[in-house]
């Protein structure tokens, strides 16, 4: 998984049915001190993910592998909200 | 997905009989502007989307769960048409 | 799906029992104008290309979704050649 | 696969469900020494790997083809700790 | 597929117990002509093949689509012994 910020929304009304409803937001990829560090991707929330946020995103069709996007085209999905981040025995992110 | 600008199109009269009538549009990754950063790629077109439209792309297996795509021979498909764009509080994109 | 350029092919006696008599050519990504601009990699032929046809390759899991390919382990297919492309209304290949 | 190493872990309360007590672990790729070469990405831990372990991931579906991750929404997995890499004939690491 | 070059191996004592027995091979993309130009990854090799050959590697799910990685979570596999490479009519490899 990509460790992600949350940095804003899409808003799309002409969109495949199976996605109506679905909370589409942009993330960027980030290092693991939370910092910005890739170009941004639009993932379906299934965590009540918020702007701001540093979550986990999976790609491919381990993205369909949640009871929100089973059997839908997407193939970024936010799995995670993340507490906190430790490297080499240190914190480097905590929300 | 990816936020996508549709560039063009493609015409291929020798393809898999299963992409018969499938409309092929030319799409390249932008930013959250709208700004084209990547590569030309194709992607099957299943919600009317026209050049210039800036829209989300899902790629690998994800591209085959529209009733358009199943059981294709695609990576790639269109699945929305972008309204808008928010990043942190502003709109940076509306079509 | 990628645009790329069929530029050789590969020849192979010891491989997967599936992949028999399966044509392994040589393709490289190329831009909107068929101007290559990747790295080569193999993909099996479905539709009958020959070296130096400009194409579209699906990767992954859709490039076993053709009756050539299914089931076999190959992660590339060219699914179609391509007559002509067109960009922001000029065409920027034809055959 | 990708050869990696452990470098830290994530922690996360609000997660999928079928993410439950999976031991999530901060992994960069290395070179075949051992050397860091790449950004940090998030794999579900399958074989008791600790920090500093150097390891293969698996990526996409072949990430779901354990027992701890069948069915859930993780895209990369660690399947194996390496004892040793050689490379033309010469140790270039051993654990 | 990668055209790639087998460079060497990996051992490893702790792993899924469906590799078992498994030969983990390290391998670089290289390009057409077998010139190394990519990072070593792992495959499993299916054809027998050795350090120094030059051989084709399939990614993804199309990695279990063989007979000895059928439902294991390995995300590459040897599936090819290139015996020669011709490009523009030219053999850029042979064995």
């Amino acid at each position: 998984m990509l460790i992600a910020r949350v940095v804003g929304s899409a808003v799309s009304t002409i969109k495949d049915e199976k996605l109506k409803d679905r909370k589409l937001l942009i993330c960027c990829q980030t290092d693991e001190t939370g910092k910005v560090i890739g170009k941004p991707y639009v993932a379906v929330d299934t965590v009540d993910a918020g702007e701001g946020d540093l979550v986990l995103t999976a790609a491919g069709s381990s993205a369909r592998q949640t009871t929100t996007t089973k059997n839908t085209p997407v193939d970024s999905v936010i799995m995670a909200v993340i507490d906190s981040l430790v490297v080499e025995g240190k914190v480097t992110f905590r929300n």
